[in-house]
């Protein structure tokens, strides 16, 4: 397994085209792909670290150990793992582990290309397990890809003006296929070795081109990432890295991954043209990311932001305030009903499909964990916001105490319990949680709450719980 | 074992002092005391039932299979089950199980007695253990107690104008102690065999007498049950069982149960002044009537009220309208959020103390699963109201059906696309739970949410992520 | 004007048919029909009190001093006195002024006959005012009828399988109409001398036999009242009232209101056939309901229940703690938002029609006073439940006081900062608020809250929001 | 009055010394300041057009029409329109109208230094009103300061270990007072002409020296700015104006205000040591400006928010769908029910003190409104998050459409119901609202809920409700 250090030295063989701000950047130049290049080498790092060993790391049947990063889960205690990972690495990184979408998809594969093995005679599944087991022993960074543009959501992808906006196979070559298209708000994926390519939804009969599955390297022909500019994006090629919000690590960041006619060799496709199994490979991927991106991710940032809001408390002198512990309570009473929420879905997990070897998450705990977290995370933006009072918004910047004529006011005027350095740097830490993407990046994570719902009312047996209440009503069918 | 009729035989040999609406009661005759005694009854029967053996009964480790409700639980996979024996009790009664909290009383007295035994060489583990295999044996349904009155709650015991409001020790004799006071909204009391009853809090030095923990008969000297009385009491009593909301088994009903100098001989006492073991033991108990009451139970309720919410749509045709859809989708993921906070509690639970081999859910979760159901009890309630409709509060009562005065209006009038009966049969179903004890019993069971989030805070390591805060924000110490 | 004995004297020339508990009942000697009449008389009475007289009386613009419950309101002052009124009665009776819904059915019909009759050259409205003066003269109680029964909610009237599931002209005679159908879910009918009956919604070209306004008398041969019947009937018909939650007065009390061919003389029809204004009628009611039913009426519900946990905190001595204060605000948070909402429905009403001299409330401000209190009230009975405790539903019977075997027990156990009594009395009070009939009321009084969600939705100009936001988007159309 | 230009003008003469990100800035220069003098110039602007001048200008006692910005209401009418232009200017600047603070300062200045006049004998209100008719007659910009540095919140400004984290009079001369400190979260206060200066709460026997009100010109020696710095500062400074997402006006732009030994002649002196005097001018100020800034000016904001939401549903066909109809009813709801609390706080304002000839708007109205915009806004960041989608936080720069290399990917794949530029534009916009500083802005702004809390909680006449409550239970004192 790679080291953080192997991994960045890994990259320079590798030449995304990358556009950022209206120009194009080098992956490993530019201050904000350095932030997702900086994330994937701590991941690495941390599955060298014994401490995280258990989590980080997992044994193959024939007996190799890899990053868990690339491993399906195999067991329920697996599963509990890829959550505490989840939990893990949004602690360590107050950002995206931005292997986690790929890992999701490689499992949702594993067990989707079982069963068309299994029902087709196909050989998606070993061409997979072959594709896995390079990615593993090459210990790649691997990322994944689902939503499309879409374009008019009220008209299916065959009857959009342009086909473009639903990533399909545009044209069809004895070796492999070649594909055209792109899929937007793309985590991390310029720093990743190869993307997982998924459809971003049920296709339908009459929709085959569009129902395709496959692994990309990065650097391919005709691939090109628009990267998200925020905000964010400005401050950091402003400012010295060290008085930014999260310094090393950033935002969350994505891009739009276009797809301009790229060459997709026959070993790296895992499904092409079987809308039957699109909704149930979408659905294993949902079940399985809404624990651990729509969940537990959640938990390990709320750690940080309970524990900032915490700091400043005590930092003014109000952590024994009750109002004030009443809402670092909630902060804590939402965080762990998330966590409460993805345990569940890890430990009553099942193997999918029987027989498979493969598990993934239930999938209504899955679903509240996400539902819990999507208004959670506003409302633990809310409390910190409130706690870290107005200076979270209009805080000064630190670089006025490398200024001689406003250190000393800053100094004086920002001083608490701690000197100003530290609570500006405490304020602007609680500021990237709560003036920031994360309201509404949380929410639309793992697919937006309203997804959830509709999974969540299809999931239940109503007919079970009408007669419950028939009976208790005394009605007789 | 027993079943519903032996143990509705073995009641005959009881002569609980019952008092309810100001007029002494027979147990096995008042339509409302009866309500509990059936619901007790078909506990016993589910116990029998070989389709709910796994959830209903247990084995112990001299093999004899014994109630669960009689089973401290020995591993994770046991809290598992006694969470499901919580849903399924609820689901098939619409009312507690009241042997609920005597079953969580004895698991934190065996767990604490224990300790007791090994760090102060007493026998009161033992005694307790002899004590519960006669339970076992004899399969009695055993109470708990906890709530004292308290009087004025910003004073201590010691400091209440009348020791009374605190159970304590008012006399010691050789054989025995006796014991003065009372237990308030005790639920299912009278119709148990046995009360074990606790100390509501933690008693600190100097509070020796109120530390006690014992055993008490029904019927025993002194001991007094005077029964709650609501509007739905009234009801039973004027009205044919069948139109009632919930015809067989009622309310949750409970009592004041009166300790006037009752004596309690040495082997079914517990504790017995060592002030320093009643917050674990509080806490313990708290820990897994938490999970259970708190958690579970609401699960099973919430079952049959998003049942019968769902055939109310259906009556009236409005089960397909999106708001509805929304709505119902809303109960259910309040109660599945809840379901997955109770088996997280159930399946991280941890033997307690090490090496007593007794098994207690996990505290936080436990706590995260009160927490979600308090709250979200009352939004179920709200949204079976609205679709309910007006009805569920304006309905006439069923018995206009058989006056012909006003049947045919009544039957022309309710009818939808079941007949009016039926129809007026849901909706004085969905009354029992939307209009009535259901919100603020449920907000209060198993303690009121206050207690639960200082328990959290409490619980949370939050110096720890203060560090991790700290380091993000790139601080040092 | 009469007093509260004059009214009730009056009704003894009244003969409705009034069904309750599957037996016919008297007005005035039923214990639940009883609480009816009080409450109007308790109405009459505030009428007659100076301290309330600018709030209770009007003056006509012929110098008549009329009670406001028979006065549409000529300008906003009016119509802040009447939502005062709706605070006042709610105060002092703690159910409904069941001459309410008349009173806004009265102003919906004169703002609207006078339209009719502008447009239409009908005498709807010199009709109207001729009966308006009589009743006024008379100072006559008038209820008010809209919800029919409706059926199978997806189908329009004319598709129902039974048309009498909307009222509906029969058949038309030389001297008037004859009507069939009912009114569910009326507030007080039964105790009014008269009832003012509007359609239930828009009806459309084809349904003009359900397009039909009227004033019938209560006893008019065919009209049958079916009382609803509900836990509180029984406990009212079983208890000692002095013991009962809202002693007097009782709970909301409707019925449904038959109409098995009753005959009424032109004069008192006020709209028949003209389905173009049937839409505007409804909704002229429901912007004069929503204010004062939906909105204000609840702060003076909200004002006792406030009042009432505020005593029971200080009872038990936890009136000084942080989180009491806390739910405390949170009510009155709450109950003042409503009151606001209320206020400025008022005061920002204007004449509708224009030149008609009738004024309505704001439509905007009237449906934000309904939606606040809606999901308020639910909230605030949470809060109450909190602090009353688990006594709130737990109490035993006061009946216990008057038994010598259990008097003792309950005056030491129950005693508190004030005697048994008090606060068992005040546990009652806070029972009947927060553990009864109150949540599912408020939601669906006025119109359940998808109603105000759909006219609020109508009523904003979105275009004129679009395109603000498109100009500071700086984009151009 | 002045137009925007003659603003701008009038500025050149000032020379404030502002800091930004660790370097000195011009007013007129710099990016970020200039968005603040852009603001004021439109404000100007918007009093010279006819169609606002009802809103935006009144007309003194002696007949000069002024700005309404520069003028003490003396009337509800006022109060109204007072609100109405907070309304206005949001919706025009989607920022603060940084001249709103020093106007209700200014009122809270006139009622109560009359007060002190008439009480005292003092000539402060004299001094006041001189001062005030210059600014009107010059038509000057005014800002308003209160919220002081606090240092450690858990003591007294006496008890601080550094005085001056609260400003206060640090010597007198014969022709004023020296005052040194700081003021922080200033909005705008570097682009006003003046700023009037208040303490920040009510200070105590002892507090002398730092009971002090004045009045001090911008450019006065010993005041220093430092600017606020956030993400947004950085992007303004790298980005062109137009691809910003609230290009003209920016954010709400706030500074630490330095004051290093100010001197302050005594006609700008209007409070000095009457400690008695400063809660009530503290309150006043609050009472007036959480009508304006805690309810009406979000109303105007919530207006771009759901206009630019709508949009946002429209250009990819989902405005139809009942979740997004529902979300944006929501926010209606949301920012009707604020815009009520307003309007209902400004017409029932009362002269205060009686006789004074000033008007102050409801209190318990004016917080409701405050406090229901707190959570709300939060709640409208959320449903625009979710009905922007993903894009709101994932988006490219538009500068992406100027570089061929991505125009044509971008303009494909964010094409929708309206080209790219008009998605991404619209998009960017709600990246304003919906993910950076308004929703905390918006909580601290005019106080923390939880001062407003406090308030309720002490204006409440909770003797008044627990007397009803007494009466309703049937309890005789």
């Amino acid at each position: 397994m790679k080291s953080g250090a192997e991994y960045v030295d890994s990259l320079r063989a590798v030449q995304p085209r990358i556009f950022l701000g209206g120009r194009q950047v080098r992956l490993l130049d530019d201050p904000t792909t350095l932030t997702v290049v900086r994330a994937n080498a701590r991941v690495y790092d941390l599955g060298l670290d014994p401490r995280h060993a258990a989590v980080m790391t997992a044994v193959t049947e024939d007996g190799r150990t890899v990053s868990r990063c690339l491993y399906p889960p195999r067991a329920t205690a697996d599963l509990e793992k890829r959550a505490e990972m989840a939990v893990l690495t949004s602690q360590e990184l107050g950002t995206c582990n931005y292997r986690c979408v790929g890992q999701d998809a490689l499992t949702a594969l594993a067990a989707t290309t079982w069963e068309m093995d299994r029902d087709l005679g196909t050989d998606y599944h070993r061409r997979l397990m072959d594709h896995l087991t390079r990615l593993q022993d090459d210990d790649l960074a691997v990322s994944g890809a689902l939503t499309d543009p879409k374009g008019d959501r009220s008209r299916r992808p065959a009857q959009q003006d342009d086909p473009d906006v639903y990533v399909h196979v545009s044209e069809r070559r004895p070796d492999g296929i070649v594909v055209r298209g792109a899929k937007v708000s793309q985590s991390g994926a310029y720093a990743a070795h190869e993307t997982i390519v998924l459809p971003t939804m049920a296709m339908r009969p009459g929709e085959e081109k569009f129902a395709v599955a496959f692994a990309v390297e990065n650097g391919a022909p005709g691939v090109s990432y628009i990267a998200q500019y925020t905000p964010f994006t400005a401050e950091r090629a402003s400012v010295p890295e060290k008085y930014l919000g999260n310094p090393l690590y950033g935002q969350r960041e994505t891009c739009i991954m276009v797809f301009d006619d790229v060459f997709i060799p026959h070993h790296r496709v895992f499904l092409d043209g079987e809308v039957r199994y699109t909704g149930r490979l979408v659905s294993r991927f949902a079940k399985t990311h809404r624990m651990n991106c729509g969940g537990a991710c959640k938990v390990g940032f709320a750690d940080l932001v309970i524990g900032a809001a915490a700091l400043m408390a005590e930092y003014v002198g109000v952590h024994k305030v009750p109002h004030v512990i009443e809402k670092i309570t909630d902060m804590i009473r939402i965080s762990e009903t998330c966590r409460a929420a993805t345990v569940a879905a890890a430990l009553k997990g099942r193997e999918e499909p029987p027989g498979s070897g493969y598990f993934l998450p239930d999938d209504v705990f899955g679903n509240v964990a996400k539902l819990a977290v999507a208004d959670g995370f506003w409302d633990i933006m809310k409390w910190a916001g409130d706690i870290g009072g107005g200076l979270a918004v209009t805080m000064p910047s630190e670089l006025e105490l490398e200024n001689p004529a406003t250190a000393g006011y800053v100094r004086k005027f920002m001083k608490a319990a701690v000197p100003a350095e530290e609570r500006l740097r405490m304020a602007k830490f609680l500021q990237n949680w709560c003036a920031g993407l994360h309201g509404a990046g949380t929410w639309h994570g793992a697919g937006s709450p309203q997804a959830q719902k509709m999974v969540l009312y299809a999931l239940t047996d109503r007919e079970a719980k009408k007669d419950m209440a028939r009976r208790w009503a005394g009605i007789d069918r």
